[in-house]
């Protein structure tokens, strides 16, 4: 059993395919009609073609080894069965009303387990809305505009395909990309532990984040992250006594959430509590190089920001250093007395010089990682040029949030982030995208 | 001393105006240069025109009745006789260098107060971005672009205008706006409990939210606030030991950080923790009638992120209750057997009737409160129909939170805030957004 036939199809059968704008086999049509892949719309009582693609009347009419199935739970067995028939090596199951629905679902699902075990299937799901590989243009899922969903280095892999999207599409919203997203479901036979190491592999992705609800393969989950080399992040949901909710969701067990908390406590792994801090671990991890220690020197050109920043900062594994005398001497050159130059270092407004602030900060010793503050000003711009040098002589990661006329800084926003400068709305998202590098060097071994 | 000659001056002068692109002066005249009101710049060393006003000599020969004053700290206490001798009412001081500086910069301070105590000047600032009140085009602030902050229906007053800047903007770029922004600064006269009344009493403005760094000013901050009939959200920095660095901000005094928490917990007042929190605490407050209670009805189309939301809605105030037997009987109908029909209800996917759900839920005894989360789909769109008859029947508060293809789901959104039910990004700011308007009806009287 492998992955490669759902990250690496030669063919794609849509069971349950429709011309019916609207219908769930109509809408993974328009998905999956992007790829470059051979596309077999399947369905018996269908004729003519659908994008462009004609109807077959069954999957072992076609050289498909992934299937693709927009049939009711009730449909799956029979429908499985003829894929592992025609040889196909690879399924996702779209519908719900398997084990998450308890008693007769349990059944089905277990069904569904062994036929796929009989004929070697590697089945994504049941209950699940998909995955996607924009870089690939590979989009084996129903949800419509999934398509809009950008290229680009963070791999998703999330018990609820739901929350993958979501977070995919905030991601696009806000001009991000990802390399894969792969939401489980019900993991009949696809898992944590074995999409881990399929992202870790990939060269597109630098980063891993994670969405879990719960799962029984929670050792071999763990072990997965031990073993990758990538940096991961995760959100474990289910904090509060919400068991009896994901039981019914993705036939999560009930489970003590510090078996989670305990396991993600380790170096090149950071746990998160929200989707929003998850795509920023994403971000953060993936385009940053690793901190040598939790040590932040703070850069603002307005105060309140900064205090807000330093303030978050201080309630996480973050230290606020004192800078050195070689610094302080510096920044008394740069700024000439104004305002605050210890760490936070405070510049008042936006200046020329500001570029030159943070290069001293950068560059201090005592500075492992460095956010820095600054609302846009047309007439200064950031220090773009400054930052690009600092970047190449520094193996730092340098951190920087943005706050102004949206429009006007997109520019030098996607510059910074070109040159692995991760740029962050809100002082509160870059200062917990900081916490989360700490949180991804600090715990056990 | 009154606050009249800020929100709705007869003539403005900008001293120390210039027609330097860059300048503090300049950009200050680009957006003051908006306002309906006579503008007079002043700056005996130009000559010629700015923004199509001519220059003057002296404050003394203008009508103005409020001054914004470029000058450096340094020249303020001559600054500000000439406009007492001018009779200008009300000031604004942008220069830092004052009572955040210590020393003599607290002498000069002392200074400029005693001048504004004889002349009668309300003086905003000093260390301040200043003001913008966009429904009037009134922009007293040196803040490049600032006049691209849309009008709404929340007003703003923080002790850092970095921060009213910050949110300003951060609120522009998500589509909504704001009534006033006022930043207090040093406030050398004017406070937190001068500027609420106002806020209180406009009728552009339907919440009020706060940046709080700390004030010696506390009792009257938090009377003013039991006085205001409009709903308070306060965002008090200071979690962790930062004294030293709002001292040198704003001058804010030490203070121990529950006098603001206990003042803060009472009906019509709610605390947040961050910006992205505070300006969707003043959207929710805005734009819902108050709830009668705790009580949270949860609508799902997806069930992770209906998930994530009860989870967090679990460790706040809310309670999320049983729903009667007449909700369970329509529900039976409406979604026939499908998925999770307690509380949160899972529709399990978009579906036709999803409208009905929510209206099922909205409907019920037991709920006070009803958010929803629902993956935006073309061929289904958002049930904004539904939605509309449901809001002019029953005064709850709806909060709709959204993901998708953004630029697909924007009409529907603009259509959800046109009848009052705001609509969030992501399932914690929805969450956090339920729980504010929880906290706004907790705590003693």
């Amino acid at each position: 059993m492998s992955l490669s036939d759902i990250f690496d199809p030669n063919g794609i059968a849509v069971i349950g395919a429709s011309a019916t704008p609207g219908k769930l086999g109509n809408d993974t049509m328009s998905n999956v009609e992007a790829s470059d892949t051979e596309v077999y719309p399947v369905n018996p009582s269908s004729s003519g073609t659908v994008f462009g693609y004609e109807f077959v009347d069954s999957v072992g009419e076609t050289d498909a080894d992934l299937a693709l199935c927009c049939v009711p739970s009730h449909l799956q067995p029979d429908v499985l069965e003829e894929c592992g028939e025609a040889g196909v090596g690879a399924a996702v199951i779209f519908a719900g009303g398997f084990a998450e629905m308890g008693g007769e679902g349990k059944e089905l699902q277990d069904e569904i387990a062994a036929i796929a075990d009989e004929y070697d299937i590697t089945v994504l799901g049941p209950n699940t809305a998909g995955y996607a590989i924009p870089n690939e243009d590979l989009y084996g899922s129903f949800v419509p505009r999934i398509r809009e969903v950008e290229s680009g280095n963070v791999g998703l892999v999330t018990q609820s395909a739901g929350v993958g999207i979501t977070m995919s599409f905030q991601l696009a919203r806000e001009g991000y990309g990802i390399s894969s997203m792969v939401g489980l479901g019900n993991r009949v036979n696809t898992e944590f532990a074995d999409v881990i190491p399929v992202l870790d592999d990939d060269p597109q992705t630098d980063a891993i984040i994670m969405h879990v609800e719960g799962t029984e393969d929670v050792t071999d989950l763990l072990e997965a992250c031990r073993n990758a080399e990538t940096p991961i992040a995760a959100f474990k949901v289910g904090e509060h006594d919400i068991g009896d909710l994901t039981r019914a969701h993705t036939a999560a067990p009930a489970q003590d959430n510090t078996i989670y908390e305990d396991g993600f406590d380790r170096p090149g792994l950071a746990a998160v509590s929200s989707t929003t801090e998850l795509i920023d671990a994403g971000r953060v991890l993936a385009d940053t190089p690793t901190p040598d220690g939790p040590n932040v020197g703070i850069v603002t050109a307005q105060a309140g920001p900064g205090i807000i920043v330093t303030d978050y900062l201080k309630g996480t594994g973050a230290t606020v250093p004192e800078l050195t005398s070689e610094t302080h001497d510096r920044l008394d050159d740069i700024l000439q007395g104004i305002t605050y130059a210890e760490n936070p270092v405070d510049t008042g407004r936006p200046m020329p010089e500001f570029g030159d602030a943070i290069d001293a900060v950068a560059r201090d010793d005592n500075v492992d990682i460095v956010i820095v503050y600054e609302i846009y000003e047309d007439s200064l711009g950031y220090p773009v040029d400054e930052l690009e040098e600092l970047s190449a002589d520094v193996d730092k990661p340098l951190l920087f949030t943005v706050a102004g006329p949206d429009h006007a800084l997109e520019d030098e926003r996607r510059q910074m982030e070109d040159i692995g400068i991760p740029t962050f709305d809100t002082p509160e998202r870059g200062a917990q995208a900081v916490a989360t590098l700490i949180e991804s060097i600090s715990g056990e071994e």
